[in-house]
C-alpha cells in the first residue's frame, strides 16, 4: 500500500512554497516558485501545479496524494476565497475553484496564521492541547485561535485578527487605515518603530543609531540586544509590555492552555518570551495567573508554513 | 406521558430564585428564597430543595423533572465548583456534590453570564446562531461566548471574562484588585462613576448633582437621559464609547454574528445600543464592519436568570 502525503502550499507576496507532507509531519519534498504578485491567481496556480506534478513523478510509485492544503493572505476557509490580499494583485478570487481546474483532490484554504495554528496542533507545540492561541510575529501580527480542538473561524470565516485589536485609538498608524493596532507595536515592523521612538526620546548610545529605518531589521535589534545594547533591550521590553497587555485580554476571552509565538520576532526566544510572560501575568485577572504557558513554535524552520498548510488536510481527515 | 421540565436555579448574593422550565422556555412556576450569604452552601441547598420539593407537589402528576441547571457567581462548569464568590461566604465548594445529597437528577452549574448565553441560544435572541457573545451589564460586566454552538469554557472552565479586559492600565480601581478593567466603565456601577467624573469635569447643570453616589442608580441616569439631561446623555455616550472599543476587540478575536446585551444597563435600550454600535463600527477592522448586530436580550424579565439556568440542562440534552 502506498504511503499517504498531503500537498502543503504557502502563498507569499514574493515566493510560493509547496511540499509533500506525511501524516507524521515529515516533509518528504519541498520547493518554491516566484509568486509574481502582479499576475492573477489563475496564472500562479497553473505554473504551480505544473511544478507540483513534475516534482511528484519520482514519488508516485511509493506515495499517494490525498489532498491540498493552502495558506494564503486574507483567505476565507468557508468560502474558499482570497479577498483583497495586501501584497497580491488578485482582488476577490475563489481559489478553491481555480485549484479544481488543476487537480481533483480535496482542497482547503485558510490564512497563514490559521494554518500555523493547525500545524502546531497536528505536528507541533500544541499536540494534545484543546485550547490554545498561535501568534505569528512577522511583518504584521497574525493569530489563529483554537477552542475545543477546532479553529475559530467565527460567523464569517475571518475570526482571529488579534493583531488589529486596539492598544491606543490615538496610537501609531496601521496599514489597515486605523490607529494603534497591536501589530503596529508587536511585530517585526513594530519593534523597528519602537527603536526609532526610543532613539528620539532618549540619549542612550546604540549601534542601531547607524542604521536607516528601511535597512533596520528585527534581526539587527535582536543581535544588538544579545550584545547588551541597552536601547535594543528596551525595545524588546516595550514590545513585550504591549504584547503582554493584549495577550492578557485574549486570555480573559478564551482561557487557553498556551500561547505559541511563531515567526521572525519569535526567533528572539527568551528575549521576547520571558518579558512577555511577565507582563502578561501582571495584567491578568487573578484566576488566570500562572496557568497559561507562552512557548515558541515547534514548527520553526524553513518548511513551517508548508507543514501548517498540509495540516489543514490532515486535520480534515481526523474529523 | 408527563411533560418534561428542568429546574433552573439562580444563586444571587441576596435572593436565590428557582423555577420549572419546559423545553419551549415556558416557566411554569417560579419562586425565591433569601440566600443568607453568610451561611455555607449546604445550608442554602438544604432549604432550597425543601422549597423545590414542596413547590413541585402540585405539578408531579403532570410534569416530570429531568435535571437541575444552576447559575452562580464564580462557578466552574468543568469541576462543578464555586470558587471564592465575592458576595457569598462559601469559600471553595463543590456545589454539584452538595446537590447530589438532595436530588438524584443530573445537574450542571456555570456562572450567571454563561447561563444567560445558553439561555439566549436555547430560548432567546440567539436562537439559530452559531457564534455570538452575551454581555451582562449589571453591577459588573459578565460575558458568555459561544463558538460553533458551544459555550467557550477554555482550558480551566473560566473563559469569558471580557469585563476584566483592560481599557487603561492606569485607570479606575476595579474590585478585582487591578486597574482600568472594562467593567469599571461599562456596567451599572461604571456609568455611576462616569456621572461623577463628568460632574467633576464640567459645569453642566444636571438633576444628578442632587444624588449621593451610593443613592445614584443606573435607572436614575437612564431617566435623566430620557428627559434630555445633557450630563446623563454624555455619561451614556462615554460608556458606549469604551464598550464599543472593547467589543471591537472581542469581534476581532471571535467574529460573532451578534452581541447581545443583557441586564440592568441593557434596559436603557437604544440609549446604550445605538451609540455602542456606532463606536464599535468606528473601531472595527474593515472586514468586520456592518456585519455584527448589537441587540437586546430576549430574556428580559423577572425569570431571565431561571430560564438561563434551566437552559444548561436543555442544552446538555441536545448533545
Amino acid at each position: 500500500m502506498k504511503k499517504q502525503v498531503a500537498i502543503g502550499i504557502d502563498v507569499g507576496g514574493t515566493n510560493t512554497v509547496f511540499g509533500f507532507v506525511d501524516k507524521e509531519g515529515n516533509c518528504i519534498y519541498e520547493s518554491s516558485i516566484i509568486t509574481n504578485a502582479e499576475l492573477n491567481a489563475n496564472q500562479l496556480f497553473e505554473r504551480l501545479f505544473k511544478n507540483i506534478n513534475d516534482s511528484f513523478i519520482i514519488y508516485r510509485d511509493i506515495y499517494e496524494l490525498i489532498g491540498i492544503g493552502i495558506g494564503a493572505p486574507n483567505a476565507n476557509y468557508y468560502k474558499g476565497t482570497v479577498e483583497q490580499p495586501p501584497n497580491l494583485n488578485w482582488g476577490y478570487v475563489n481559489v478553491l475553484e481555480i485549484v479544481k481546474k488543476y487537480s481533483p483532490l480535496p482542497s482547503a484554504i485558510t490564512n497563514d496564521a490559521n494554518a500555523a495554528a493547525i500545524g502546531e496542533m497536528i505536528f507541533g507545540a500544541a499536540k494534545g492541547m484543546k485550547n490554545f492561541i498561535v501568534i505569528t510575529l512577522g511583518t504584521g501580527l497574525g493569530s489563529g485561535i483554537v477552542v475545543n480542538e477546532d479553529l475559530v473561524y467565527g460567523a464569517d470565516g475571518f475570526a482571529g485578527e488579534i493583531g488589529h485589536t486596539i492598544v491606543d485609538p490615538n496610537g501609531r498608524e496601521c496599514g489597515c487605515g486605523r490607529k494603534g493596532c497591536l501589530e503596529t507595536y508587536a511585530s517585526a515592523t513594530g519593534i523597528r518603530r519602537t527603536v526609532y521612538e526610543l532613539i528620539c526620546k532618549n540619549n542612550l548610545p546604540s549601534e542601531l543609531r547607524d542604521i536607516g529605518f528601511n535597512q533596520l531589521t528585527a534581526k539587527n535589534i535582536f543581535e544588538a540586544a544579545s550584545r547588551g545594547d541597552k536601547l535594543a533591550l528596551d525595545a524588546f521590553d516595550y514590545t513585550a509590555k504591549i504584547l503582554g497587555l493584549k495577550l492578557a485580554d485574549a486570555v480573559e476571552h478564551l482561557s487557553p492552555e498556551a500561547i505559541i509565538l511563531f515567526g521572525g520576532l519569535a526567533l528572539a526566544g527568551d528575549l521576547i518570551l520571558v518579558p512577555t510572560k511577565q507582563y502578561m501575568e501582571g495584567y491578568l485577572l487573578n484566576i488566570f495567573r500562572n496557568k497559561v504557558k507562552i512557548i515558541s513554535s515547534a514548527l520553526l524552520g524553513s518548511n513551517a508554513a508548508v507543514l501548517g498548510a498540509s495540516a489543514l488536510i490532515w486535520n480534515e481527515l481526523k474529523k
